[in-house]
């Protein structure tokens, strides 16, 4: 672990697990694999149009698209769409760039597209989940849409009680309206719910909009070559090791 | 079965089963016995303050209030709000009506109002709802807000995959809003989607709404003198004896 004791919010008061009565997920990358996942599902698509890239490059770039894509929803320069949407406008960017001038069947772009919706957790969510499942109220807090988490928690078997997709706040994290509007949905103060996520800045900015913090590192999120958020950056309620050691701390 | 022949929309098409990804259920009524559960909730309250009435009485008389309070939302006249914030308005009023001008100590409403989380299941929910998880994507289409119905599923150990409650479609049934913005929030088409309920009106305005539709009679909603919603007013997609024989015409 860093030495966190200078960055640390001086008027920060750590919430005790006892209060907290629901724990929300980051998905992509906390819950589910999605590099693994994705080159996996591109690859026959790659082969069949003879890209001439690895499967996890693709995946790579697609992902690369994300953040950006997501930009002018949060400063309010475009409406909000959900994440399936952007997606598949990420994905048309991303063949222009490996064949430019191509054209693709649309039905084999939705269906790409849609790779989203069929990414494997981690091996330790399931069992994690079944047990904070029995403490606590348990769903993701998700950029993704709802349908996209409904079918992604149907095939891969993810116990959710709830699906909080972006859908519900209309706001894309770390707005904080991602992390309020969840809270409020549930109808319990933003103290009482945890944020479990495998990146440090998603974690700073729901601290931020007064939820309680977990973090558990994913150190292959990005492949083997990974350098970012290998270790808490500040000082989360929890630092579990993986989803069962985070059922553990909360007596499950 | 009353004869329906003269009743039925001459332009519907009965949708085929094979083609619905997920089914959707009235909640208050079709899936948990809110007469029951409000009376049991309510009995010590009533004790308490000598209030005189029967606590099924009460239930009724709390209930009697509901389709009224929500008429303003669907008609445009009051911007939405959930369904607790309807529940402590109702009761309140409820209250007035049985012991003019007493006052209340807050905790108490807010604890009265919560008994709408607190419903049990008719006896065949549970194993039915198991059963067609198997099969379809399952959950609530209620007027309750998600706070509600997650608290209602945790309890009462009610399967969902998904919570669909008002606050996504901050539209009250059976305004058509409610159903349709149902079915976009899955990613389906309305004819994908089936809505399940006790209330033929519920389903009217469901299949005008373009979904599927599903019923099974609760002759008991109301107590051992119920007349309405005995038996199906129109040829709905399924008519089932309970939610096992549902599961049943699924193939589960």
């Amino acid at each position: 672990m860093p030495d966190i004791s200078g960055t640390r919010a001086a008027d920060h008061t750590q919430r005790p697990l006892s209060q907290i009565k629901a724990v929300v997920f980051d998905t992509f990358g906390t819950v589910v694999d999605w590099r693994t996942g994705i080159a996996r599902e591109a690859a026959p698509f790659i082969a069949r149009h003879g890209l001439g890239v690895a499967p996890e490059a693709f995946a790579d770039g697609w992902r690369r698209r994300y953040q950006p894509a997501m930009e002018p929803i949060r400063a309010g320069q475009r409406p909000y769409v959900p994440l399936d949407t952007l997606h598949r406008e990420n994905l048309v960017d991303l063949l222009a760039e490996l064949a430019p001038g191509a054209t693709w069947p649309e039905e084999e772009l939705s269906e790409l597209t849609r790779s989203w919706h069929r990414l494997d957790p981690w091996p330790d969510v399931i069992a994690g989940l079944a047990r904070l499942k029995q403490r606590t109220i348990i769903g993701p807090l998700s950029n993704g849409n709802i349908a996209l988490l409904v079918n992604m928690a149907k095939r891969a078997g993810l116990p959710w009680d709830v699906i909080l997709g972006s859908d519900i706040s209309r706001a894309y994290k770390p707005h904080p309206t991602a992390y309020t509007a969840t809270a409020a949905a549930l109808g319990i103060a933003p103290a009482e719910c945890m944020l479990v996520a495998a990146h440090n800045g998603d974690l700073t900015a729901a601290r931020r909009a007064g939820l309680a913090t977990g973090f558990v590192a994913r150190p292959r999120e990005h492949g083997p070559r990974q350098t970012i958020d290998l270790a808490p950056s500040d000082d989360w309620e929890v630092v579990a090791s993986d989803f069962v050691d985070l059922a553990e701390r909360f007596g499950c």
